[in-house]
């Protein structure tokens, strides 16, 4: 009886592991299929980045005409009446000569099934893009942001005749797209410490991580070489800004949170801690460590790396006091600060908080009376322990306070024992941490350095492209991989270059974690992505040439 | 009697000679006391850039309450109203806190002397700011460019307090700055065939010229690598274009030259010819001289440099047909374009016209049987006199349709002796060149590759700086230069290095033609420009640091 049941389940699990896998081959057939219907070869597909989870295309082009519209068939809203503006802006530039016929596309009829806005992590980006006739043409998705990826591939579809004045889609109708991110968390990490972007600068960040379909802004507020974050509980951090003007106000933090909701990009902040915390102590000396620049000690204590001290009477308060404040919630450690009507983010703030964990120098603590006798009292033996002891305490605030924390790896690597599973690891040393972490159980987000750090100058897109975040992960643990981030950081970036440095190489990043893998390779990305880029440039969006240097001599956007 | 006559004639013009050099001296003197009134050094003064004509500051701040605005005391203008909201919205992205009174500023009188708003060569651009408390603060402008010049002023005074959300002008007041430029031609050459900008790009590069007071872009559309102009006469040259999207519609140029006008920006075209004429020949290939790429011949045509040929019967039809399209005339040669509706320009295109002239190519014009046959018949010599005899048709026909024509100096050094003087002479190579053509009595505009091109490795503020347009042009021609132009030749230039090649060295170029030569020199202007460049970083303009290069390390754009 017993070898019958466990027959069954047996049996049972076969099963359903074969309907997933015939299942999923059907899916994979299906794409390859349509991507080579009538002898088209990839190359002849729409060159839409980044290319969509499911296409299938036919050959015939359409007129769209002058009356052209989005015509809303669903309930709408006021975000969505805004982005179809917007991309009718982006799309229609130009004079339209064209009447409607019954042979022209005259309305692209709109379907949102909820109006559910809220951007959390694993929001809905799905829709469903048909195009085929006058009638029989529509975009559906099942929240705004859906809508807003669908209206990037039909921006993407649409071309403007300048000899006749007229727009049009070209040699892919009839037209079927079925798309969806691969992965959940898809993003770009600013660090806007080392050089200071002004607000102008991020919104136009934002706008182009959307045109990119990622998802998400890692604000790296605050480093040590400069705190341009306006704190109302604790005032004189912005003390160690670089200067009286390079500083993000409330306003300014809630126009690039509202700016990032109608991009459907998370903004997700991170106020790293306690290591890099030297401009901390520019408005509050006594959070760092006594004697940490002391000339005569043989331990040196990097400038810029010098960390909190977690004995000072002050760490707490100000740390907790951040988290609170900058997360929305009414947990405020400063009694000064019970201005709730004040309350910066409410429902905005993403439910990610990044709080850094990484590089912390432990020497700088050595000079120290005060943390060794409070070691003591504390019964921390070494300065890991110290470390340790803080980081729990913000981890658990943050939980507390209903975020979910984010850390550089380095936390997972001092206690990854004692560490919570709710903690997400963001990885950017090597590819053997990702697989220790998921391993371990914990959920990651893939920055590796030599890939997607943006700075280097070996960076590229094709470098960029060719790494993948799951690679040796078993399998069972790939749900783990949340996704990914392109990262600039900013000793060697300022706003002239950031456009440059930022692409062409995290539009790679931007397929890699948006498409499914087995389109992933670069059998005919070069030309999609010169393509995309030239669609970038059109939008103001500066990126490089795919050489990711300056141009080498004239060119077209579409060869460069 | 003749005797007597002659004395009194001599006696006033020692007169007004003497009168202009004592008038002359009051002003600078004045001018050099206002600087160092009160012990005050140039440094103390708020950082303008470029430095106004004339200012005199005192030692007073001001808050701006929340209640501020610009009242408009004289007739205004849909344009003045735009204007104004446009710096109010650049000024004010921050809450105020500060309620009004009698000791904070809450208005600007705003007094508009005249509604003339023809943008054309040596328009007004003066202005008047005076602020000492909140009844006797205002800007006098005699038109609505000179209001424009004025706002910059404003803007730059203005500071923000992010401890206290207030507005204020900080250790200037009172202050009286009357101001205007010392060249009335001051601008930027933009190349749009090496590479393409989009429209987005050249809104933006026009912004930023208003910012730095200049007053013209100059815009070198076509080259012999791409024709990116769509023409309605001669509708296949955009087959030369790099793609069919890389392309300006009317829609697109009239975007352009509406936005300049907005901006204070003239919109000086240049159609460049016949040299470097490759592009024109995909839609037209006669237009080429016939054997120009014969591989066979020991004399070679730069491949780039081709010009057109003068013997073709379409070279002067086009040409002219160019000419009238895209100055607004309806000289149009073109039988087939008559449709006066959708005549471009009207009144709003630049009263100058440029038509190149550089670097024609004689020997590409060698292995032509054609040219050869029709110098015969025409009595022409040398390939000299067959250029010589295109351009002067070129320039009769430009001053026959009321347009002035400016010419790279190829053109003078080819046939000074028989080139109208109402052509303007755009000097690149060296200054013995506008030392001759000043003292032939030609106007001039400097551009000289060495200081003003910007495209160099070595290009760079200091050298622009330091360059002065009128050196060794003797006293009695200074009124002979017109001005000059920062270059951006696009072969190793896109939009993604454009900001940072264009800026700081062009705001370099901006001050020497905008401030008085004794202002105009490097004891403080390295700190001004370092806040001026912050100014820009906030508004999204992003010039290069000062290094001309990239950010070296984490650094203030104050210390950049």
């Amino acid at each position: 009886m017993i070898i019958l049941k466990r027959n069954i389940v047996f049996l049972l699990i076969i099963i359903i592991v074969l309907g997933i896998f015939i299942a999923t081959s059907i899916e994979i057939k299906n794409y390859k299929l349509s991507l080579n219907q009538n002898k088209n070869e990839i190359s002849k597909n729409p060159p839409i980045w980044p290319a969509p989870f499911y296409g299938q295309f036919g050959n015939n082009s359409i007129l769209i005409s002058k009356e052209f519209n989005f015509t809303i068939i669903s309930d709408s809203t006021l975000l969505l009446n805004k982005t179809l503006s917007k991309y009718y802006n982006l799309i229609f530039t130009q004079d339209n000569l064209i009447n409607s016929s019954s042979n022209t596309l005259n309305k692209l009829n709109i379907n949102l099934k909820s109006k559910n806005e809220i951007l959390k992590f694993g929001f809905d980006e799905s829709y469903k893009l048909i195009i085929k006739n006058n009638e029989n043409s529509k975009l559906e998705g099942n929240t705004v942001y859906g809508i807003m990826r669908g209206l990037e591939t039909f921006y993407q579809l649409i071309k403007y005749n300048f000899s006749d004045n007229s727009y049009f889609i070209e040699n892919c109708l009839p037209l079927i797209i079925n798309d969806k991110p691969r992965f959940p968390h898809r993003g770009v990490m600013l660090d806007t410490s080392r050089h200071f972007y002004s607000v102008d600068t991020i919104l136009k960040v934002i706008e182009s991580l959307s045109y990119n379909k990622f998802n998400t802004l890692h604000w790296h507020i605050i480093d040590s070489q400069s705190f341009p974050l306006s704190s109302k509980s604790y005032p004189n951090l912005i003390n160690g800004a670089w200067s009286k003007s390079e500083i993000y106000s409330y306003h300014d933090i809630k126009r690039i949170i509202k700016y990032g909701k109608e991009n459907g990009i998370r903004i997700q902040l991170e106020i790293d801690m306690p290591g890099h915390a030297k401009s901390w102590s520019v408005g509050y000396p006594d959070l760092l460590p006594h004697g940490w620049n002391d000339s005569t000690t043989t331990i040196k204590c990097p400038d810029y790396d010098v960390p909190l001290d977690p004995s000072s009477p002050l760490s707490l308060p100000i740390s907790f006091g951040l988290l609170s404040e900058f997360s929305g919630t009414d947990y405020g450690y400063n009694p000064n600060y019970d201005d709730k009507s004040n309350n910066l983010f409410n429902l905005t703030v993403d439910d990610l908080f990044h709080v850094g964990g990484d590089e912390i120098e432990y020497q700088c603590w050595n000079n120290s009376k005060r943390i060794k006798d409070w070691m003591n009292e504390n019964n921390l033996k070494t300065f890991q322990d110290v470390a340790k002891q803080f980081q729990l305490k913000i981890i658990k605030q943050l939980l507390k306070i209903g975020k979910i924390p984010v850390l550089w790896e380095d936390t997972f690597q001092l206690f990854y024992k004692d560490l919570p599973k709710d903690v997400i690891v963001e990885i950017y040393h090597d590819q053997s941490t990702a697989i220790n972490a998921t391993n371990n159980g914990y959920k990651i987000i893939s920055s590796i350095a030599r890939y997607w750090y943006l700075e280097y100058s070996y960076s590229n897109w094709i470098r960029a492209y060719n790494f993948e975040p799951t690679l040796n992960i078993s399998k069972s643990n790939i749900h783990l991989v949340l996704g990914g981030e392109g990262a600039i950081w900013s000793e060697s970036i300022d706003s002239s270059n950031l456009f440059q440095k930022l692409y062409p190489t995290s539009s790679a990043i931007a397929e890699r974690l948006w498409s499914p893998i087995y389109y992933t390779n670069l059998l005919n990305a070069k030309s999609r992505l010169q393509s995309f880029r030239c669609s970038l440039l059109k939008r103001g969006i500066n990126s490089a040439p795919l050489n990711n240097s300056s141009p080498l001599s004239a060119f077209s956007c579409y060869n460069s």
